[in-house]
């Protein structure tokens, strides 16, 4: 059978690669990690909502120690989020260091666990500046080390790698994807805040200021 | 600060690996996980007996999720250990799949937020048959995914690649590491088997039959 696994945080990026995933593959795993961020919960109501709208096979990783190993603002018992576009010298605060890496190598063992090939990740043009997990640079390098160490050569896959956030969104359009089943707010609220780095980053994707963009936000 | 962080089992290769280090840095942080392998509670006691005697900084990472997500004889919830010498048939199924490659990604991802570039593992060339995650062609595509995917650049080190467990003994020798501080049965018992394959490998590594093994085993 023709199965993938994919990371699935909820969000728009990894929403969209769930959309095209099913396309593609007869069984799709989707795995969504519980790292103690402040948007974790609702992010992760949200792949579950995907999971079940899209007949993938979920499961729920909890990565507790997380919150104690690492500083980042991401977390809840970090900093405040900072509110503003993205720029290095705020967000760079939001960095979880090398979390693409360890949910990878989570994701890839689950594979080779399960004989499956194939691990998908939605990284994105747009990303790249800041998090350094996110270039298309280590998503090779990544799926070099996922080869080398498995039995079944798992290799790691970033189909939106040449992508900005622009073109995932008309992606998504085109195949029916409905956006309010995706939470991309960093700071975790009922609703979208608006204000912060990854709401405005939403906005612009999804044409908010031409009325496109189906999110409800707090302002 | 020439500071490097290990990844501490507790048995002999990465107790040689941490004597090894601690003539190499000012400062060595150690981190050592419990991922519900039968043999690591024993392990975990041992990690913290080689930390305290060589001045490590330890952190226990508690990995609750291997049991759920993986399929391994290592584990506790896994089939019986088999008995008898390493071999591709019997030994497969203690394999935890990619686990070092996780274990790595975490330890990149604590070096990345203390600004710490290097990563040691003890990987050594009697590993290399039967676990993918122990070659060094795994471990250098790793280390060029931890360069590609940190601000600092992480890189990986595995200092005993070309060592079989004979010569990671000498060494231990060498630097006066006292053996009984580690521990190496995966039956997990409070006294080492000598049955099982490590068990074999370190009576081996260590010169039992010249009697210059000081481990107290069962049999």
């Amino acid at each position: 059978m023709n199965e993938a696994v994919i990371l699935l945080s909820g969000g728009m990026d990894s929403g969209v690669l769930l959309a095209w995933a099913g396309r593609r593959y007869e069984r799709v795993h989707a795995l969504t990690f519980d790292y103690g961020s402040r948007h974790g919960k609702r992010e992760q109501e949200k792949a579950r909502e995907l999971a079940n709208h899209y007949g993938a096979h979920l499961t729920e990783i909890g990565l507790s120690f997380f919150n104690g190993l690492f500083s980042s603002s991401l977390l809840t018992g970090g900093d405040e989020i900072p509110e503003g576009p993205y720029a290095q010298d705020n967000i760079s605060s939001t960095v979880v260091p090398f979390r693409n890496g360890i949910m990878l190598s989570i994701a890839v063992g689950y594979a080779e666990d399960r004989g499956i090939s194939t691990v998908l990740i939605a990284s994105h043009g747009g990303d790249h500046p800041i998090y350094p997990d996110c270039r298309p640079g280590f998503t090779e390098a990544m799926s070099r080390a996922a080869q080398e160490g498995t039995f079944s050569r798992v290799n790691i896959q970033a189909p939106f790698a040449s992508f900005d956030k622009k073109a995932i969104a008309g992606l998504g359009r085109e195949l029916g994807l409905d956006f309010r089943m995706t939470y991309s707010c960093y700071k975790g609220g009922e609703i979208h805040c608006g204000r912060c780095a990854t709401c405005l980053e939403r906005k612009t994707a999804l044409g908010y200021d031409q009325g496109l963009d189906p999110t409800e936000y707090e302002q």
